[in-house]
């Protein structure tokens, strides 16, 4: 039997490895590398350090190319599931003919496998074509939104109230809703920026957690909205490539629409 | 200057600590461990072992018992914000007498302190009452939702959707919403088999995740609601205390309330 590990890596800090995905990564014989053009080039370089720094030799490096994902189609969803597709195709011939009947192939996966990352999905369609068989387990591990609490030292979640994660764009399509604690990923277009009742929101943002390149920035939307534009703008422009991650907060004596005033 | 670490252990398996938990562990020459009463001994236990496993001699274990909660109100919050101070009131005490100048405190916090954990908001407040100076830092870990997630090796997000992480009480009180995706936590009162269109939803159930007694059941809720239950009833019964966890996926049929049809 051919066996596959899931390992979430963190969200760019080396020692946001667990332990357990320490001993996942010094149990595997294989690693599956998918590089996702240039521009992702210092997330596949961290994958490679904790290989370095944790695998247990003799082992392989498998690298591949990612498919080029449509960005330019208004259906987005559609897109992704075609996408996803297509890589299910690869990672079912990494798996068919790169691994060895009782050998593990490792996957590191960025933050925790179970926030938007589609690697268990395409890994389960794989399965399910039937035509390769194996087994696998998922590790998982410190995603950018327990990383983006940490460094701003706050809580995600208030007492007895709920927590809400989405994606930029569904912020800026439906609002924020009656939520009260919202975490924004995905978001390529300063959603917070648009936010209706922006005057209401506090902002944690966060790019590039846990990295040297870190950057933090807090306050009122209303008052640093324009910073955090600006600061983003730039470091995109410099690294070529931006990850950032945020929380809104209602402010305690903002009304929830449709609350009694 | 004192110094306080407040560190996310994981949600039960020791192997979730990560690296830089590890290395604030080592770092800490004092220990402070507050204790629940009997029937959270096992979560004491798992920190106390992971103190013997990562501390770094000489240091110094301070234990000191939390206040007990009023869980008879209906005021859930405002009893959980009088029970906050009290433990701030603890708290307060611990790094002034028991922290030297110089020296680094550790709070090792059950699974990630940004989800439903208090410690952050405490410290926060003994800051403010500004009796005591300190410098403090985060360290994440993983979450029960995470463990969760990992042991039904499912996503909790599905393409280009949102995630809803909310408590039992919610659950019950407000219904599941428009909300497809919806993590529940802090639930004594099975929420789940209460759901207005039961029918509608799969689950994937995790009770004492990551630790040796790990029960995990996933369905419909229909089909296994009563099942969980028991189980869940048992071992409640049998080990005195439980701690469980639960993914709600609206099944892709079933139609939101206010959908067109
Ligand atoms: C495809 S999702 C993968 C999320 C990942 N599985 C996790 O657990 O963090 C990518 C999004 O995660 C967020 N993200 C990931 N790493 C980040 C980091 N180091 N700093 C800030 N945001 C990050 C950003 O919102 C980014 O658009
Ligand atoms: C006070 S909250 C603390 C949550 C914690 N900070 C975390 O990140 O998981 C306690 C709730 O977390 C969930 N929980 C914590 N550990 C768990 C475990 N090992 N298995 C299942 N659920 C767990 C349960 O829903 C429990 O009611």
């Amino acid at each position: 039997m051919k066996r596959i590990l899931i390992i979430g890596i963190g969200a760019g800090n080396p020692d946001h490895l667990t332990l357990q995905a320490v001993k996942a990564i010094a149990a595997a014989d294989v690693f599956f590398i998918l590089d996702k053009g240039e521009a992702k080039h210092d997330l596949v370089q961290l994958r490679q350090d904790l290989v370095d720094a944790h695998a247990r030799a003799p082992y392989r490096l498998v690298e591949a190319r990612d498919p080029d994902r449509d960005r330019t189609t208004p259906a987005y969803a559609g897109a992704v599931e075609d996408w996803r597709s297509r890589r299910a195709d690869i990672y079912e011939r990494l798996v068919r003919d790169e691994l060895g009947d009782g050998e593990t192939g490792a996957f590191l996966v960025w933050g925790d496998p179970s926030l938007y990352d589609s690697t268990l999905a395409i890994v389960e369609e794989v399965l399910g074509r039937g035509t390769v068989r194996f087994e696998y387990d998922v590790v998982p591990g410190i995603s950018s939104v327990s990383a983006l609490a940490a460094r701003h030292r706050t809580s995600l979640t208030q007492v007895a109230r709920p927590l809400h994660i989405t994606t930029g764009r569904r912020l800026s399509e439906e609002g924020p809703g009656e939520s009260d604690d919202i975490v924004v990923m995905l978001d390529a277009r300063h959603a917070f920026a648009s936010l209706p009742d922006a005057d209401g929101f506090e902002i944690y943002w966060g790019a590039y957690l846990g990295t040297p390149d870190e950057i933090l920035v807090a306050g009122p939307v209303e008052e640093v909205a324009g910073r955090i534009r600006d600061v983003r703008a730039e470091a995109r422009e410099r690294k070529g490539w931006i990850m950032d991650t945020y929380l809104l907060r209602r402010a305690p004596h903002a009304e929830r629409p449709g609350s009694p005033s």
